[in-house]
């Protein structure tokens, strides 16, 4: 006898085709967008920064635009070799703090524009001599007044409360920003990127079903390392968003340091797994995972197999990745890797019978000082 | 009839004294010897730093000892005004990214100093000209031996494997470093941290009663902000070290942007409610969670009286916490309210029937790279 599932009126996929996976499958077209329409400006701005180079990097958002600021952090100073510093907004904005602009680039990221923060940061910085930079979806939005300048995600209205393709595209614009930077990055291999989106939406059917899995996980652990690290964030804020699952989001490291006593028998532990640098320290967690017999689900791809062997289930995006000479293997996993997490989410929140387009309590445009 | 509690071997306060009340007891007199013994040695730095005044801070750290540096990412911000970095330590152990050191003050923190990342990024930070500090509870340790200053914390030997006086003197450390770095903070009022501890250990029965409540609570979301914002990761570590808690936290702010979603009727959520520039934002998270119903436990004290008005249930750490005039009325909470926060935490471990003294899993000092 085959088990067929009911429908219920959100039970994805059978009636229910929410607007978060339709924006998860825009992000090949989204990503070609913001390229084609947006690296002729950063070409224009890597001229004005090698006049202008700055001594350091502040990066500022909140919600998913942090994520993405939070792999700004680590691209960005892995790839100039300039000092990156996530903003901490309330020393503005509650405490009055005086701060030292010269010298400083300024990169507000914010997928309405109109995040209260995020702006009355860049104003400050602006008006104190930094150089400043809005990432923004919204082309008439308050941030784009602002700035010195503006980069737009151009992911085309993003209606979900849950953020994805604006997520994405805020990722390829810390590349862009990476490269007006002069980082050795090749426009011809990050040309390439919308394709390894396209090719980790083939993932959706296997993610369905692997998502049914977890119906009943109230818990769990997302860890991501290095220039994975910001995709444990992101991972574990849609499957607190739209799943309600209390999740966790460690790097390797750090979960080592005190977190890991969680961990018992079942626990379900998510590991962002990319061949490359971050690599042994990752399979080393995976062999204490598996000593205390935790679930772990894996993602990684064709170019770290070994990864496989450790996981209680994994998620095989399709590769090959390339990787540049030179540089990290890893250097290109980070949007192909964060395709079947949003899957996973928008799956698993239509699993439990959840809307993943309008999850309780939150609205789409969050202000906060 | 009156409910008798039965004793069981692990039971606290029954039958078993654990080494991490005693330690949390000890802070007073860790505090008061960490003044005593290093402020002159902070004298001489300072004076130091007169000619040579750091462009930029960078913090490193792991576990507890990174908690301890975010509180210092805001204190040495908020007081100095030099931009703050907190170091992503892998992209030099993992990636070997090249960074720039020049005119940087590097400052590792490390209860062991035996903290294997800690420790190569500042022998590489040394190497390239930065000015390094080594923050340690251990004398004899490694650190010391790699770094320009050391500052001892001089808790004595930590035996739990539940960090709570080492915080608390890193904490301290970081006031002095703020002096040190030519901050308006009066050393009359630095000195008086230890007695704010001990005040708040007299919270200790009311902590005991309080956390029978959360006996079978197997998640909960920590809140903080600001100069607080370090404890809500300390009081959540704790939770998840030794209860077992799934424990969250956000900054007031990143709540809002998404995990609020998490919050149902009963959900416990903490928070840190200081009176000064975090109140406003915190009440309006307050007025949030109990349209909610969630369940809020609030720490604060009698500079800050409207915050318990909201909560479920209230820590009220023994005040007046003064306030230096110019200064933000938060400025010396931390110290004092970390306290019910740590007693608590061993409390609800002793009634879980775990050992908080030796979480599973973890081993005292923790090697990453």
């Amino acid at each position: 006898m085959e088990v067929v599932p009911r429908s219920t009126i959100l039970g994805y996929p059978e009636s229910y085709m929410s607007i978060m996976i339709q924006e998860i499958e825009e992000q090949p077209a989204t990503l070609e967008r913001t390229w084609r329409e947006e690296f002729r400006r950063i070409e224009r701005f890597r001229r004005v920064l090698e006049r202008r180079r700055p001594s350091l990097i502040v990066l500022v958002a909140r919600g998913t635009s942090d994520n993405a600021a939070l792999f700004g952090r680590y691209l960005l100073e892995m790839t100039t070799g300039i000092p990156v510093s996530l903003a901490a907004p309330s020393l503005l904005t509650l405490y009055h703090a005086p701060m030292r602009w010269e010298g400083a680039l300024v990169v507000g990221v914010s997928q309405s524009g109109e995040s209260t923060d995020t702006n009355l940061f860049l104003e400050a910085a602006g008006k104190g001599g930094a150089l400043t930079v809005g990432v923004t979806n919204e082309a008439a939005s308050s941030i784009t007044r602002l700035v010195d300048e503006v980069f737009l995600v151009r992911a085309g209205k993003e209606r979900s409360v849950a953020a994805t393709k604006t997520y994405t595209g805020q990722l390829l614009m810390m590349y862009l920003l990476a490269y007006a930077l002069g980082a050795p990055l090749d426009p011809r291999r990050l040309e390439r990127l919308p394709a390894l989106a396209a090719r980790a939406l083939r993932l959706k059917p296997a993610i369905s079903r692997l998502a049914e899995r977890y119906r009943y996980m109230d818990h769990a652990v997302v860890v991501g390392r290095g220039l994975n690290y910001a995709n444990a964030f992101e991972f574990s804020l849609k499957l607190m968003e739209t799943c309600y699952v209390v999740a966790e989001r460690f790097s390797g490291a750090d979960f080592l340091h005190g977190p890991i006593a969680l961990v018992e028998r079942a626990f379900p532990v998510f590991l962002f797994a990319p061949p490359g640098p971050t690599w042994e320290a990752t399979r080393a967690i995976l062999e204490k995972l598996r000593g205390l017999e935790a679930e772990t689900v894996v993602i990684s791809d064709a170019g770290n197999t070994p990864s496989f062997a450790y996981a209680t289930r994994s998620i095989r995006v399709p590769g090959p990745i390339p990787a540049t000479p030179g540089s990290p293997a890893d250097l290109f996993t980070p949007i192909p890797y964060i395709v079947p997490a949003q899957l996973f989410a928008a799956t698993l929140a239509a699993q439990k019978g959840l809307n993943p387009d309008r999850p309780r309590t939150l609205t789409k445009i969050t202000k906060t000082v």
